[in-house]
């Protein structure tokens, strides 16, 4: 058994140093190698996506066939006006972390963990390994990469990081009493950034709620995915340290080159309405930021909610029930006031039975923009499965992710959700609020107008 | 709010019967129709694969591009000589579940429900939905197929199913006392099907221990393999119960086209010297059973330990540490004595500064069939992140699926690395060992020899 106190080997050539066929001793091709490989292809298109990270649709639907490696291998820029992650077409699998600051650290590890994570964010996105990589440092040393991505390509990984109130509060000390503004920010917290109130049948679990940071990471293979949380997570050290996290799946893009709009647990299709990348107009108006402190002038509001689905009463209900509950057919996902999935809900129209077609507590009704002040939030969320529980139910549910201007446009919309019928089959145990900084120029880190 | 207990709606047309463009009112196409446009193709497949499921390996690795739909929509064939999910090609993701018989269940109970479950798995693995489909059943009744995997293809499916050791021996009862051989299956038992012993530094948790039935869905979408567990889970209501189930992911099928050996959360290739599905007479000596009862010949034994990663101690490792530890190179995964990926280990080579190239603890030298009387076994496990614990820890690690002739195979094995310098970076804490009879023929059920 190896003693980690031991003291080091000395340091000597690598036993597989001694001869080699030349097929053998042809290096490995690295991530980095990988990366390089991709050449001039994968630079244009990271300058095409630098506005937003749009122009990578094609990119993300489609393989991108050279022979050497596999299809989704595409690189979303990490630069550029907004955060990469919100418009940015849905990945396949999520992996998202909140991180708590630890009580030793102030406002210059809070500016050191945010310029490292950003440095190796740049790398992570790229498809490159972190700092000198798995393999390539010192033997002496634990490698500065973990080294599970290796072989893997970039997977069109996204990650964009929010900052939670209370690194712009006072500071809860264990002994007692607090610690006055720790972070120095008080100053900077964007009025709109209040925090969500309870809601009706909140069974909000601790262990899965708030978080001064946070981190998602979207990419098409969940191992790169990980890869990217758990460097972050190991960056943090010291300073800070991750609190939960949750993995989520999707569309699988190997399946969706029509981009059909995927489906939830329930079995329903989910995001049929949602604000698309294409949408300029409406993108400022219900996601981007457009006033307060400079630093989230181009970002937004990232809402995170954990929602236990109680799978097998739904799974007991009848189709009709589950398609009055929706106000939607569960085959084509049409409004029941008729028509294709596209087709806007006709709210007023009546049944030759009596009643509206869409019932009055149908959950497309009551989250409809036309009965919240036009309001439209960008959904961003995720399928998951946590395993079972003892008595045999799935630990399943919708880890909802929704990005908004303001975060009292998701107030407002979840206000009306009180009387959703789905509320019946479905609980909110997690929850958090982020400000998401806009997107970083050339040399910049994520926030850092933050602490001009 | 609904209320399940209200008196059913009478039945009425659906509100979607209104007028629509025939462009609405063209049918969605369904996991049925979708599967019947792959016509020939895909049933050419089906029988080409039918002989062990080997023949699919190009399917599962490579796009079929047709335009409809995505890329990986193979289908691997149900029935055949064994079971598939063994030698088929390892596919992206698991779900991996447990399940017990309820007490009050007996022998006709666990026959209807391998039944149910053949005939369910039948059209899962073919991307059709249960019985009458998500929609396509009365409104008045909850649809057969909880409808989250339609448009999304078979995605190479395989359904593996396992039969505990419990099902043979008698049953303990709640109130004391113990009911004689409740299923009638004493007889049936085969004399290698010994129970696993304990080994050392087991730490095994009973939620994720054990079961009387397990059942190993693979696909390449998550979202596919998902939707199978929960429908079979369904299926087993008021005979069997789901106790515990796992998550995991491995390769990514779109990124791996040159089939390179995936990498553990260690950041190491993982099943460089596995049992590979071509070879044919090391399968026969290693995972089919050749002997015993008819209903496991052909079949094979499957052992599961859930490996829990002490993942930030390996992580503050050194880079030659993790190589010493693991017995290759973390790059390309060569031995340490020297060669590439495949060069056969060299365990008597010698440093110039002393000592075994390979060190005397080394993973690979202890594992190796050289150490253990020529014993293989074939490997099919899956890495898991299942998020954190309080203290910031991944919950992360290598669910390991090994699949061997007789159980007796992994003990060596699994004792032999008692001395496993990597015993000081993982925990076993679950654990399962299941008999998967031989393969079914047309209109037979899993496991009807058992009964006959």
């Amino acid at each position: 058994m190896s003693d980690p106190t031991r003291p080091e080997l000395p340091q000597e050539p690598h036993p597989q140093d001694g001869p080699r066929t030349p097929e053998e001793s042809a290096p490995q091709p690295s991530r980095r190698a990988l990366f390089g490989m991709l050449g001039g292809g994968a630079a244009g298109l990271a300058v095409g996506a630098a506005a937003g990270a749009v122009a990578n649709s094609a990119l993300a639907s489609g393989p991108v066939g050279s022979g050497t490696a596999g299809a989704t291998r595409g690189v979303v820029a990490f630069e550029g006006a907004h955060q990469a992650g919100i418009v940015t077409p849905a990945q396949d699998r999520l992996h998202f972390a909140s991180f708590e600051m630890l009580h030793s650290a102030g406002r210059d590890e809070l500016i050191s963990l945010l310029r490292d994570w950003t440095a190796a964010a740049r790398e992570l996105t790229a498809g490159r390994d972190i700092g000198s990589g798995a393999v390539d440092g010192p033997p002496l040393a634990p490698p500065d990469d973990t080294g599970e991505a290796q072989g893997l390509s970039a997977s069109n990984l996204t990650l964009t990081f929010g900052l939670g109130r209370e690194l712009f509060a006072d500071r809860s000390l264990r002994g007692g009493g607090t610690e006055a503004d720790p972070f120095g920010l008080r100053e900077r917290m964007p009025t709109s950034f209040a925090p969500l109130p309870s809601f009706a049948f909140d069974l909000l679990d601790p262990a899965t709620t708030g978080g001064d940071l946070c981190v998602q990471a979207c990419a098409d293979d969940p191992q790169v995915a990980v890869h990217a949380i758990r460097n972050l997570s190991r960056i943090a050290m010291g300073r800070a340290r991750i609190v939960w996290s949750q993995l989520g799946f999707g569309r699988t893009s190997s399946t969706s080159q029509s981009q059909e709009t995927p489906r939830n647990l329930f079995g329903f299709k989910d995001g049929t309405a949602n604000v698309k990348a294409e949408e300029t107009k409406a993108l400022a108006q219900h996601v981007w930021v457009a006033d307060g402190p400079e630093w989230i002038r181009g970002g937004s509001y990232l809402v995170a909610r954990k929602i236990a689905m109680t799978i097998e009463s739904w799974d007991r209900t009848t189709l009709q029930e589950q398609e009055r509950v929706i106000g939607r057919t569960k085959g084509e996902g049409g409004p029941l006031s008729g028509g294709g999935e596209f087709t806007e809900p006709d709210f007023a129209r009546t049944r030759t039975s009596g009643g509206t077609a869409i019932d009055i507590a149908a959950h497309v009704r009551l989250a409809h923009p036309s009965k919240n002040h036009g309001i439209r939030l960008l959904r961003r969320g995720y399928n998951y499965v946590d395993g079972n529980n003892p008595l045999g139910q799935l630990g399943a549910g919708l880890f909802f992710i929704s990005y908004q201007s303001d975060p009292s446009a998701f107030v407002t919309v979840q206000r009306a959700l009180k009387t959703d019928a789905l509320n019946e089959y479905i609980r909110h145990v997690g929850s958090g609020l982020w400000a998401v900084p806009r997107g970083v120029g050339s040399g910049e880190f994520v926030g850092q107008a933050l602490f001009d």
